[in-house]
């Protein structure tokens, strides 16, 4: 990041991820187990033009959240990963997701993970983020550890 | 919100508050306690625009996080509080500012205060909740209770 406008941990964080759609790029990887440019942009539900998808892959890939491999015996093909970084971001989908639950109205299939890691309590949780790791070729971690360090 | 681009949950979330300022906005209410127009914009440290503040004040008001009233014995002054629905951010400022702790360098001053709410456990937390809910206005409550209905 150049020049950030301060320091504040939470700035920070809102100028990696605080536009329209870094997020929802992150959310797609995450939880639709997207990993290559074609399904991320034909499956987007609030459908990301190819010049927006293709300038917030860069981003996340240069700020550490996503790798980029290119799929062996694919000449062209590439495949999106999330990083142990991006891994992090998760408390703040989940946390924007409950808030949506409580007061947005959001549509009840598409909210039913978080509804159900909310009621399925930390065993729930460490089910579907060892899913997440498994799909983006991270290493088990048995527990969830220390949120800061 | 008008015609949200879908209704996924994190969608609803980034479309209400995912953008450069409205989240900085509610963090000086939250965090730094200021209610009116002049001191958000004089201690904005990230050098808020008049313009900008006008605009994500009146898009908060009407979204329901923030209320709007007139100062008693002040006739031009107007005191910004944290709704209820304001509240249930918290998490996601500080699942935040959890992120930037960890990947983002933030400066320890600003960030001090996240440092603690993670190193004083709920207790500290539920502390820092109801100073904040008393500087607005909101009623006291024992616990922090359910996070989805």
């Amino acid at each position: 990041m150049e020049r950030p406008r301060s320091r504040c941990p939470i700035n920070l964080a809102v100028e990696l991820v605080g536009d329209s759609w870094s997020l929802l790029v992150l959310r797609d990887v995450m939880f639709a187990d997207r990993h290559g440019f074609g399904e991320l942009h034909a499956g987007s539900l609030e459908g990301i033009a190819t010049n927006i998808l293709t300038d917030r892959l860069r981003r996340l890939v240069d700020a550490g959240l996503l790798t980029r491999e290119p799929v062996p015996g694919h000449r062209q093909r590439v495949r999106y990963q999330l990083t142990e970084a991006a891994m992090d971001l998760y408390p703040v989908l989940l946390a924007m997701a409950s808030f949506s639950l409580r007061h947005l109205d959001p549509d009840p299939d598409l909210a039913s993970w978080a509804r159900e890691v909310h009621a399925g309590g930390p065993e729930r949780e460490e089910d579907v983020l060892a899913q997440i790791r498994r799909s983006n070729g991270l290493a088990h971690v048995p527990s969830a550890g220390q949120v800061v360090p």
